[in-house]
């Protein structure tokens, strides 16, 4: 188990200074600008933020019990079963792409939301010399913003997933409705990498999961998991993909069995491995499980993101965590050449930004059943990556940018021409209105890529990992 | 990575010293009996084992360079593309109940042979406070007396697969053609002990596996990979059992995709995450494997293993690591009822030790191509539990045992009752000539647990980890 090491600091962040993004009233004086750190190797290590008004220190402190001065916390507890208190959502991964734009929107919809993460996320991004497009601020600037701009508190426990005692710690503390398990290592490209990354997914990952569904078993039997799981589990069978289950006749026989899987890369397979365990555990001890096998994500803004600069979510445009869609606009934005790999024919399932908040939020409101493990493919339209090419080359052409594509050698081993046809209703039944990808959605897009073109560094665009060329030295980066 | 401790010490140990079980004409005269181990701090941790005549003094280097002092290790580098030399098989997990067997049995056949093996195996006994039934010699014993009565040698590196730079100094040393991967936990009930066990199971076995796909990556591509999996990978689906993939007609459209898992214990679901992690290095890395997907061993004796008692192979008849028709016998032995659990219906296929080591074997013998990904159900029959409790009834009464059947709640979670028809006729294609169970062999199976009944811990007998009851605390051992 990782120990926080023993230190002390104290950062002087300045906060929600510059004008928001849309006119709002909300006071934006008096939020704290100094912020303590206080971390320990005593094994007690859950670290809580509570943002708060009218204190200009802040403290964190490294203790199971949280730190909350501007409410009482008896007041907080709240009961699963009493349908007049709002659900208590644990958003693991918080700080994240998908996962904060969810954090958001859920505390704006009235759920009480804490946030669980490492912050490692943002260590990649020093490790590799990347950066998000956008200019992203702390995950303490960015709750103290929220919590001045809109009165709404989200709790937060800095801790890895992977360290039983800090998770057991935030599930005490927090006592979860439900689990929004983000807090994955989510890029197929950093899982393949080098040997030790292809590892560190996997391993934190699955033994991350496993410790979810343990604290769920032991401290939340009730509690609801919503697990992102990845379309890219079903890989790109000559056959129709049905959403988890498949009815198979065979030999004169029928049964309804999980769909096969066939993952193409580290990072794939763990969702695999993943969505294997929380089944079991499903049957075995009753958890009720969502697991949502999320397309290709696009898209920066949503409501709440948009209400402040300092709430801007991450946009990566990089070979390694950046996803079709969103790269080619920053590329179109910038002058280089679209950069479809291969033939161009790869086929996926793709999703608005604003459509995973608004999916996510259906599977808690409308919860498995103990036992059940449910799969919800969760993308709103197929596109080939040649389509997504043309679509943004005629988008960028409207606002006179001249856009190129190029064919580079494919870094992946996938299908390059294939059937793909996908099911996705089931989201749909619950309610989803879908944001379609449409001109405007592109503009915009397109629009905030300009704005922040100064930001891009070109060396990080064309692919620098192979599938085939993975090796078992850690892979450096040199300055 | 785990670092071998500093330490430095001699152990006494008598060998060979008893008579053979067969009469065999092998001098057992000037065997070591002195044994030196050395390790030390350095990341250099290869640990090589060669056995020698005439010689009273025996050293354990820990050290990239392997020690043969009787043979030159230039002679013994042998092309894998030479079909005029032995193959060199590396067997990991070479010191367990499957793989000490196959070790002696391909090293009879004439392979030069190598165990790579933590020895952990033993360090669970000391924790869960077991013991086999059959006296086991150490594996420094086991290897003199082989090498005292056949002349063969066998290689031991002493190691965690876990520890890739371990794991390269062994695939470097040894170049192997093929690896046997037996290395892993490999009991259901002890990944169901407590949260940590399952961790480690799921930890162990997978990164396990990924660092040897990833070291034959690296350093012998051409060679062949046999990974003991687990016809618990199916589950019991209500259709025919296909030999790892399925042709599905779906929508009319048809593919033949991998046959979908439904696993039943964190063990068990290790294999799954193995079977899709190696599927996918087939394809994206050309790596040749084939998948023993194995049904429930039993038996002790095979023809190597019989020729002395120093090289005994293990019977386990605990609740934990014990398997259904070894724990039958050694019941019926010590005049306990046979404990069925729940109603007995349970059906999975079954095999004799003998076949195991024969069907490896014919997998070696016959490798799977570049980039395939082969699987065989390696069992010979099927049978229900209650099936299994009649035939030991049976040959009990003609011993004169007097054999009661109970039925205990069963602590696993899994049908009683159930469709259950799995193909098996791969290995047979290839060669196979299984040892269908006969009266004889359980009379002899009888008869050796008959002999070591003295040795039986009645409190390990009965059901100890549940499914359902698994907790998150480090479940310890009381005196």
């Amino acid at each position: 188990m990782a120990h926080l090491l023993s230190t002390s600091c104290s950062l002087n962040i300045p906060s929600c200074r510059k004008p928001s993004f849309q006119q709002l009233n909300q006071g934006l004086i008096g939020l704290p600008t100094s912020f303590t750190v206080k971390t320990s190797k005593s094994p007690i290590q859950t670290v809580i933020l509570s943002a708060q008004r009218s204190q200009r220190c802040h403290t964190v402190y490294a203790t199971a019990t949280p730190f909350t001065p501007t409410q009482s916390r008896s007041g907080l507890h709240q009961s699963s079963n009493d349908p007049s208190k709002a659900k208590r959502v644990m958003i693991i991964g918080g700080d994240g792409y998908c996962g904060w734009a969810t954090a958001l929107h859920l505390s704006n919809k009235g759920y009480e939301v804490a946030i669980v993460d490492s912050l490692i996320r943002r260590l990649f991004d020093h490790q590799l010399g990347l950066d998000s497009l956008t200019p992203i601020a702390s995950i303490h600037d960015r709750l103290r913003c929220w919590k001045s701009l809109t009165g709404k508190n989200i709790e937060l426990y800095i801790g890895d997933i992977c360290d039983f005692e800090f998770l057991s710690e935030s599930f005490k503390s927090f006592e979860p409705d439900a689990v929004v398990h983000f807090g994955e290592q989510r890029s197929a490209p950093y899982s393949m990498i080098d040997r030790s990354r292809a590892v560190f997914t996997q391993h934190n990952n699955v033994i991350g999961t496993l410790n979810v569904l343990f604290a769920m078993k032991e401290f939340r039997q009730e509690c609801h998991l919503v697990k992102l799981g990845t379309m890219g589990e079903y890989g790109t069978p000559n056959i129709d993909i049905e959403e988890g289950y498949i009815t198979i006749n065979h030999n004169g026989r029928t049964d309804t069995l999980p769909y096969p899987k066939q993952a193409s890369s580290f990072y794939h397979l763990s969702k695999v491995h993943d969505s294997h365990n929380i089944a079991f555990t499903c049957k075995a001890w009753g958890i009720r499980a969502t697991d949502l096998n999320q397309g290709v994500v696009y898209g920066v803004r949503t409501d709440e993101t948009a209400m402040h600069e300092e709430l801007c979510n991450r946009l990566d445009y990089d070979g390694v965590f950046g996803t079709a869609l969103n790269r080619f606009c920053v590329q179109a934005a910038v002058g280089h050449p679209l950069t479809v790999y291969g033939k161009g024919g790869q086929t996926r399932g793709y999703l608005d930004i604003r459509d995973t908040v608004q999916c996510v939020e259906l599977a808690i409101a409308n919860p498995a059943q103990p036992g059940e493990f449910r799969v919800f493919n969760q993308f709103t339209e197929q596109f080939s990556v040649n389509q997504l090419a043309a679509l943004v080359t005629k988008a960028g052409e409207k606002l006179g940018l001249d856009v190129k594509t190029i064919s580079v050698p494919n870094p992946r081993v996938e299908a390059e021409e294939h059937y793909y046809n996908a099911k996705h209703t089931k989201l749909i039944e619950l309610g989803l209105q879908p944001h379609i990808l449409s001109d405007s959605l592109l503009d915009s897009l397109l629009n905030f890529a300009i704005q922040f073109k100064d930001r891009v560094d070109s060396k990080q665009i064309m692919p620098s990992v192979s599938w085939r060329k993975i090796g078992t030295k850690p892979k450096t980066v040199a300055a």
